[in-house]
């Protein structure tokens, strides 16, 4: 029985815009700053970041999931790139 | 002349909404997962991630000034959080 139990990880994910993409975002951040007073700040990036606790037998799977999640609907893969990082949570 | 010479430093800010404060996009997302085939994700929230260099003397000035863009305009103090990491960049 505890074969096929699941265990619960803790998966976060960084989406960042690939290089060479507009990043209105942050350009606006970037330009505003020596104004605000705050000077020597350059490449500044503004990403997303996606946190949640998923179900699975193991990291591999989980990790597995996640990354078709992303590829499927959490991210844009023609424009963000996805970093994953899965650790096991304590038990549910 | 070599005493106050800036250092590079790379700035990474998370930023997320603090416990209790409603997060539509992660409900969203949450609720939508198991129609499109992925069970047992729960807690799902999004947040932002701000990423850039920044010129200071030393480490401790670095992450002050970090903080003070924080709590003046990068986040909102009253619903989010910032958890910084501040890490020195290879000489510029």
């Amino acid at each position: 029985m505890c074969d096929d139990e699941a265990m619960t990880f803790d998966v976060k994910i960084e989406v960042r815009l690939r290089a060479g993409v507009a990043d209105p975002e942050g350009s606006t951040i970037e330009r505003s700053l020596p104004a605000l007073g705050f000077d020597g700040v350059t490449g500044v990036h503004v990403g997303k970041c996606i946190r949640f606790t998923v179900e699975a037998t193991d990291e591999g799977a989980a990790r597995a999931e996640v990354e078709d999640m992303c590829s499927r609907f959490l991210t844009n893969p023609v424009i963000e790139d996805a970093e994953i990082t899965v650790t096991a949570a304590a038990p549910a």
